[in-house]
């Protein structure tokens, strides 16, 4: 959509030459892993060469031109960060992400491999190696060649790179493990913890962008949405065949399984609707929450169950939650009922969610989160009947990419110069897993 | 979804039977056209007859038992009510609606052909012949049959029976027509008002339905949902393609054209979603409803659209709106902008938009009106880029359908006791049209 404004990739950034020197470039535009640079300070003797070969060997078209004296102090100071507990070190830097191809060369799209959250210059700038991939599977991918060596992994829930206890154990060196998003279960935690690992996320980053589809879904599951569309774009017209089982939102019992900060968000947007909104979480939200949201707690999960028309998953994915929605608690919905679950797919049991979907148990299931990511092109999920299945895409919009790629660079600039992280992102801090995680 | 209650299907109805007799009888199921009642009132002799043929040859299965004395004084009432200025007077009911067939058994369907509005009891019992259909096109037509004659027809926009001038003008006994739900520009409303005939719908009947379903519109476009949900369901993954294209809500500019009732139940939905809001109509909405939705008015169109990341249009079809949205106007949104219309199809140019679909001057569109109704089977937004279309459900959910075919009939007992319509129901009255068609 051009009508947004892109955010700036790295405006101004130093980089680092094959000759280790440190350079001030001014980005203008990044095609497919060419970045194309407009400015350069005066202070580094450059003659007339147009390509600086990275450490990586990433190539730079730089135009040399004179620059203001504060940015160059700017830069200088910038290569000079100081390392954690203060010792100058560079860092084998791993990152994970879904490759865009042919969508990579917007340059907004910075989630992706080839885009790499836009961390590059400022990594290498640093002296760091920034390793990124999308292949992340199997003993042979070229994840498992930098597991021994390097000290820090990004990666997200997207397409995550999945942190085992025997890959965690071979990472002798890593240190700190960033999700470019918000969910970190796709790295053993307890594994991380006892190997006294940080482990933290962009808090936040996302939720709104995962609110917002969770309550589209609500309302494609009553509406009927797929197989309407599904008709007109075959030809067909047939308004019985939809309206049969198209329902207001109004007026229905909508419940979140969770109230965290994604429930919040989506009970918030819910209010206007007029629904019956309720909660089940093991403590209440409190009157100011509840009082902004209309929304009332059960503590009951077998009540709370047996009175929604339609349930939202709002949970992070931990061993309390694994499979908790298994043949027996879908069972204890109403029959029909609607299920949206953005938050995890190993916390639905895959097969009772079939058959539900199958009975007429369950009216319809949607969700974005599947176990394992990508799911086998054989997942029962995508052939089932009322699914309204998407990939894993409701955190990594075009505005939710621009704010956790900000957050993965401030936790790294914080990590870099020995200061703690921002309080709220950490899911593993000496030892001890966040909250949500116990 | 069997969480809901079903409205109560003509629980305990008068019928006649082909001697022109008053049965009292309790409906318990209908299935396609057949009723199967399971009381009938004692003071009518039955003797061992199962099948009464009704005036209009449905069949009606009855077993005979007691029936208490009260319920009998009702139905004889009931047969006695007296019709418009005090005469007496059987009339020529036409209902024209969608077929569900199989669909039709679920006596909650009350919209459809099959089950007419649930009002075939209601008008039976007052001696009124009451057909219905769903072939309404062309010359042998069975709505054609029945136009000389029809004293009251009811249609509705989801399957609209299109009253031309010509039509109207062979309807010579044709002296009240009622929509069942919001919109009646499937009437020629100037010929109907020189004609001295009224025009009535249900108004708000359906206006929550239709806002909460483009609010679903919205957050489908904005989120790329059709690829997303097609890719899975045929085997694919690639959360790239997808994403390249994903965007928030918050922050964006959403704009209504026309701030009507289903304008204002959009805007207030909107609010929770921290985006920027405007609407562009004639004259502002006060500032209750400003304040009550957080929008902005803009009297002018050309800002409104330059200003607008999405654009939902909420405007009756009329002389004015026609067209309304050619190829000039669509180039003055935002390139990229989405466009959603649940209002009526034929308030857009059907190339205009394909083109701006297949340019990308539209990020996307979706709806649910097409003209003519059905639209043919190579209609052309059916196989364009970018759409999310569906046949026309926003305002025909079974929630809704309780609560037009209530207004509908409420409407009849108003006018069968030659009372007024409720006044915000009014299209034509008395040769003047409603505000919203002038």
């Amino acid at each position: 959509m051009a009508a947004f404004t892109p955010p700036l990739l790295c405006a101004q950034s130093s980089i680092r030459t094959s000759t280790g020197t440190s350079q001030l470039v001014q980005i203008s535009t990044v095609t497919n892993g060419v970045y194309t640079a407009a400015n350069i300070n005066n202070l580094v003797k450059f003659s007339s060469t147009r390509k600086i070969a990275l450490q990586n060997s990433r190539n730079v078209s730089v135009k040399p031109v004179a620059a203001s004296s504060s940015a160059v102090e700017g830069a200088t100071s910038k290569s000079d960060s100081s390392m954690p507990g203060g010792e100058q070190k560079t860092m084998k830097v791993v990152g994970v992400f879904y490759k865009a191809h042919e969508y990579a060369k917007d340059p907004k799209f910075l989630g992706c491999a080839e885009n790499a959250l836009g961390l590059r210059e400022f990594l290498e700038s640093k002296g760091h190696t920034y390793i990124v991939t999308d292949d992340k599977e199997g003993d042979n991918c070229e994840l498992e060649k930098h597991i021994p060596d390097m000290d820090i992994l990004i990666t997200t829930p997207f397409h995550p790179a999945y942190m085992t206890p025997e890959r965690l154990k071979k990472a002798k060196n890593l240190k700190l493990i960033l999700t470019a998003g918000v969910g970190s279960d796709h790295i053993d935690l307890h594994t991380a913890a006892e190997k006294g690992m940080t482990v933290a996320e962009v808090s936040g980053s996302n939720v709104v962008s995962v609110a917002e589809d969770e309550l589209m879904r609500i309302l494609i599951l009553l509406r009927n949405f797929v197989p309407a569309h599904t008709q007109v774009s075959e030809g067909g017209w047939n308004v019985a065949a939809v309206a049969y089982k198209a329902f207001d939102l109004q007026g229905k019992t909508v419940g979140t399984v969770g109230s965290g900060r994604i429930g919040l968000e989506l009970l918030k947007r819910l209010k206007a609707f007029d629904c019956k909104l309720l909660y089940y979480a093991r403590h209440s939200m409190g009157e100011e929450k509840e009082k902004a949201t209309g929304a009332t707690w059960e503590s009951d999960l077998d009540k709370f169950l047996a009175a929604c028309d339609v349930v939202s998953i709002n949970l992070p994915l931990s061993d309390k939650t694994r499979g908790m929605f298994n043949k027996e608690v879908l069972n204890k919905m109403k029959k029909g009922a609607m299920l949206v679950n953005n938050a995890r797919g190993a916390i639905v049991d895959v097969d009772a969610v079939k058959e539900a979907c199958e009975s007429g148990q369950l009216g319809g299931y949607s969700g974005d989160v599947w176990y394992p990511q990508p799911p086998p092109e054989d997942h029962c999920w995508r052939y089932m009947p009322n699914q309204a299945m998407t990939p894993h895409i409701s955190g990594t919009t075009i505005d939710a990419q621009a704010r956790y790629a900000h957050g993965v660079q401030e936790m790294l600039e914080q990590y870099f110069s020995g200061k703690p992280l921002p309080e709220e992102n950490y899911i593993v801090r000496e030892g001890e897993l966040a909250g949500q995680y116990q």
